[in-house]
């Protein structure tokens, strides 16, 4: 019939013509078929999302530090977009941050009106010792050479910014329990941020305040960060020696006093005495605390008056630093600067070591033979970015959670098959005695946890 | 020149071919282009590896279910690929199961060989009453009416399959925490997998054997899964009720030894006494569990005899119905199937009524007024699936969380702003007598916390 219309020759160009554009159609269709794949089959999203996507799935597999926790939430978007995820029965499928929306932060108050982390109290040795006497069933000492104490430490409320970080927060914890568990200490958990503006490493002051206020029968609060863990799981603390000190932390008296060094003493893992001294201690220390202005000027006169102190806002060990060093005369006789054992311990010199600890020592030293703590410093597993490798972080926060839980599951006759791992072998076979089986390091049935029972 | 050598018109045909064949060529290469983007540009793949990117994009794009979880690691891995992952410190280009290579599961040692829990223990109760009399210091009763506890829970050693599991293990943690402080009882917490082949639901029977065998001190042993929360902080147990049974589940005599329905009692939190005859139930509830074979036919024999049962492996709980309903009067006498309160409580049931308790009680009852526990059954959130909505699971975990820990936080003076909101506000503003502030629930200093102090 063409041939009718062109004559057979020019049919004959418009059907190659015609096979070459079918080839050309193809192509293009397929083309625009595996691009419509990039750009979210099935949806209609904005061009914005679209070209999200695009670049997102570019970064992916171009091997660019494509950031999974978005790039997963862009597929659970996506996703919800498809599929009713209020109907979905598949944790991956789901946002968990659908379910904090109206979780924005507080906006300041007014802030011309000053900071007060509460109202001045002056007569607290008075009020607690009196409480006391009135409540002889919650004794501040649970044997004569034995304080009560409570460990206090805690995250944010919301899931870590990287999704293995709470996995490690509760293997912190877990930790803690154990060690807490064999020397009769309570813990205190803390998930609430009770004062918005001393958010951050800021937010422990109002917290410990409250919890000494609330809490006469302690007479010791253990403040620990959560990047921090027990890797000596027999050690007890001095508690003789600190008699007549009201705060101890590890550090240097020189490195303080002297050098005003910055990391002359490290505020991850301290003891504070419930008594007036500490609260008087606190309201010097928490005006550096409130964010925004305060903080960021703060923070330079800290930088200037401290040696070896980067520039950053101001941070609680910074402040401490320089109250002690400018007020010695005020707060340093009641101060312990400890350094016989690892009340906090830089992990970067300990978990290399950990192979050599097992070799020559036991647990119970506490000090450089078997630290006591492991402080994960930098690591900041909670958050996106570390100041360090995240292996390396991962993996030695691993070694020091199986080097201290060595020494819980020999109690019970097993082991880590390696420090590396999180799987356990027997290290002994079970008895029909099971009492006469004795754990070499005593942590079973310890003397300092031994309660005084009435003589009847 | 090719006219010269075909003629004019030839030649005219072939610019016109090779014009057509340009546009063709150009689709091909940008079809190519596009597709290599899918299969991982920059690194050259197995093939295998390429078709299972290709299925994961499909997946992701087409709104099927994506696993996050896989898709992370794929982007990490082609990310370490391209990156040295080794010195990243970006948590989000890190995959934490390459720590862990060497994880695979234990293969289940000689077949033939029968399964044991441990070597048989007749004479426990005059093994520990011999331990106790030689221990004072570690007394079963920390008064005359109120055991000793030890309250046990756990989970896996490795993080959760989906991401936001880990952070609600933490929650649930810190929940039990909270109450076992307020209430003088110790936690142990379990990530060993003590025995490969008791894996899953049945776990926790060789950790309890092993835990009553090495604490002769510890009177109760209070078995909680890891998806339950306490809600009633100030409810105290009725220890009085149990001083003559071995046993306390919830549940009901008439569904578990009429009905024998699988149902008919919950093992997801329950007390079980430190005595022989605890350990001859162990003896005769462990042969059901081992992984494989066993656990398979017994899961059989379970859904023919118990009411209800659907088609799968044996599960702790119904092979305890089955025992009890199978021998009662070998262990009825000793067992308290209580449902006056929620020693377990089901979700489903509870969390909507939240706000109705409330309105119209408060925390002390432990009943339908004010639940003891809310257990998440079914909701699995540390797994890749649940049985219900994941939106609903994780928006009722948060809430009962909320619900319990407004019972820690009005101590100190706080709640949460809404039982859906993670975070708090003040309920009274601080006094310079803080000890004059009580707190309604008094559980700052319950009578049922306070110890006996010696009469001297």
């Amino acid at each position: 019939m063409l041939d009718r219309v062109f004559g057979p020759r020019r049919a004959r160009q418009f059907h190659r013509l015609l096979h070459n554009g079918k080839i050309t159609l193809l192509c293009l269709v397929l083309t625009i078929v595996v691009l419509r794949g990039n750009l979210g089959a099935g949806k209609f999203g904005t061009p914005e999302q679209d070209f999200k996507e695009i670049r997102e799935t570019f970064y992916q597999y171009r091997g660019k530090r494509a950031e999974p926790r978005r790039v997963l939430e862009e597929i659970q978007t996506t996703t919800e977009q498809t599929t009713s995820s209020s109907s979905t029965n598949n944790y991956a499928e789901f946002d968990i941050n659908k379910l904090f929306v109206d979780e924005e932060d507080d906006v300041k108050k007014n802030p011309n009106e000053p900071y007060s982390i509460g109202p001045k109290i002056s007569d607290w040795d008075e009020q607690r010792g009196e409480w006391l006497k009135q409540n002889p069933n919650f004794p501040n000492f649970v044997n004569p050479n034995k304080p009560r104490v409570l460990l206090v430490t805690g995250s944010s409320p919301k899931p870590c910014e990287n999704p293995v970080g709470d996995h490690y927060l509760l293997k912190s914890i877990k930790n803690k329990i154990d060690y807490c568990r064999i020397h009769g200490i309570e813990i205190f958990y803390n998930m609430a941020l009770l004062d918005a503006e001393m958010a951050g490493f800021w937010a422990k002051l109002p917290l410990i305040r409250k919890l000494l206020l609330s809490h006469p029968e302690v007479e010791f609060l253990w403040w620990m960060d959560s990047d921090a863990m027990f890797t000596d799981m027999a050690f007890e603390l001095p508690w003789e020696r600190y008699k007549d000190r009201n705060l101890v932390m590890h550090g240097w008296n020189e490195m303080v006093y002297d050098e005003k060094n910055w990391i002359g003493l490290n505020t991850g893992s301290f003891l504070l005495r419930n008594c007036q001294w500490s609260l008087d201690l606190i309201d010097v220390w928490a005006p550096m605390g409130p964010k925004g202005k305060i903080r960021e000027e703060a923070g330079k006169v800290l930088t200037r008056e401290l040696k070896d102190r980067p520039v950053f806002e101001a941070d609680d060990q910074s402040a401490m630093v320089w109250i002690l060093a400018s007020q010695k005369e005020r707060w340093a006789d009641k101060v312990y600067l400890e350094n016989h054992y690892y009340l906090h311990g830089y992990w970067g010199i300990l978990v290399d070591r950990y192979e050599e600890m097992i070799a020559s020592y036991h647990p119970g030293f506490g000090d450089h033979r078997w630290p006591l703590v492991t402080h994960f410093v930098g690591c900041k597993p909670c958050g996106k970015f570390g100041d360090y490798p995240v292996e390396r972080c991962l993996k030695q926060m691993d070694r020091a959670f199986n080097f201290g839980d060595n020494q819980i599951l020999q109690m019970y006759g097993f082991t880590h098959k390696s420090l590396a791992s999180r799987r356990v072998k027997r290290t002994r076979n079970d008895s029909s005695n099971p009492l006469e089986v004795k754990d070499e390091l005593g942590l079973l049935h310890p003397a300092y946890k031994a309660v005084k029972v009435p003589s009847s």
